[in-house]
């Protein structure tokens, strides 16, 4: 039956995050009305992008290689930590920062049953020492769990004589003060900063 | 470089109607993040829909076979006009409709330099004459060339003593008054009817 490639193909795509049954119907009709060299470049891109598309072995960022670019052509003594590999590409938009990244996979969350442990600490750790880090940027995200391995992973690394920061909390740029939370706000006013 | 082989991905689901860059990023790290059996059941769901659907050579809906299973079951002569496959989805769920479909692949448009030749309107009347037709019903969209297409159809089989109707136009079931634009409230005011 036709409905049921159909039905298929849109169950796929309702995979994908956020995806509910309606977009994914539209998404499926954009295949099938395409080119067939459309959907041939489509389906090619997936399991290129799942085949090729592996954990640096030093930082955990994505790379096609052993050792992703950034830890090969950058300055080792700054580390970026974040919480997943889909960060750095985030962060790589401040074009600035020269360091290289840490990812967790993940952070210390009791209520998911998540120690340190379970979380790449160790190996971070191990890389401090290793590099001669001179800074660690804790980049994990602004909520409890983020706060919280941010505030652990300092902790560990000062006695080590690591200078440990943590990205800036506030209100974001081009938003406006009407619609920011109370608990932002209340970091944006303990980071107040005097104007010069 | 990996960050060209995710690029690829993104770039494909960038492709896919009202799909931003940001949502295309979340697609593809949802894929690579995601096992690999998915995303070779994802791929393979696209080829297969690509290569398997093709048009019903009677109505022009999508069919695995060379009559779709609308055609061949169903009562003849009561055909549904749509202009696009996907509108036959909508309407079937319908469950009472037991006519058959016919598929325009469009509708007259001046701006798009669309004629009643470059729509199936010659096929609709080859079949409205072919199998004794006895409603045909003007399902295209409740806009002006979906009106146009209506109004043409209809003055081409009217000679021929075929019943052509139209889908009611009105305020939307579960709709807002207050939301309502003027010219769906004109057309509802227009056809008001009598509540017995």
């Amino acid at each position: 039956m036709q409905e049921d490639i159909i039905e298929k193909l849109i169950e796929q795509f309702r995979s994908l995050p956020g995806v509910g049954y309606k977009t994914a119907q539209r998404y499926a009709f954009s295949i099938i009305e395409g080119k067939d060299e459309r959907a041939k470049r489509f389906a090619d891109a997936i399991i290129d992008a799942k085949s090729k598309i592996k954990f640096c072995k030093e930082c955990g960022n994505f790379t096609d290689k052993d050792i992703c670019s950034i830890c090969e052509n950058r300055n080792k003594k700054i580390i970026c930590v974040v919480k997943e590999p889909k960060d750095i590409l985030a962060m790589e938009k401040v074009k600035s920062f020269d360091g290289v990244y840490h990812v967790l996979f993940g952070t210390i969350s009791p209520l998911e049953n998540k120690g340190p442990d379970d979380i790449k600490i160790k190996e971070l750790l191990h890389r401090v020492q290793k590099d001669n880090v001179e800074e660690v940027i804790m980049a994990t995200n602004p909520d409890v769990e983020g706060d919280a391995t941010a505030m652990y992973i300092a902790k560990i690394l000062k006695p080590l004589g690591v200078k440990v920061t943590r990205l800036a909390q506030g209100i974001a740029m081009g938003s406006e003060l009407e619609y920011a939370d109370e608990v932002t706000l209340s970091k944006a006013l303990e980071a107040r900063r005097e104007i010069n």
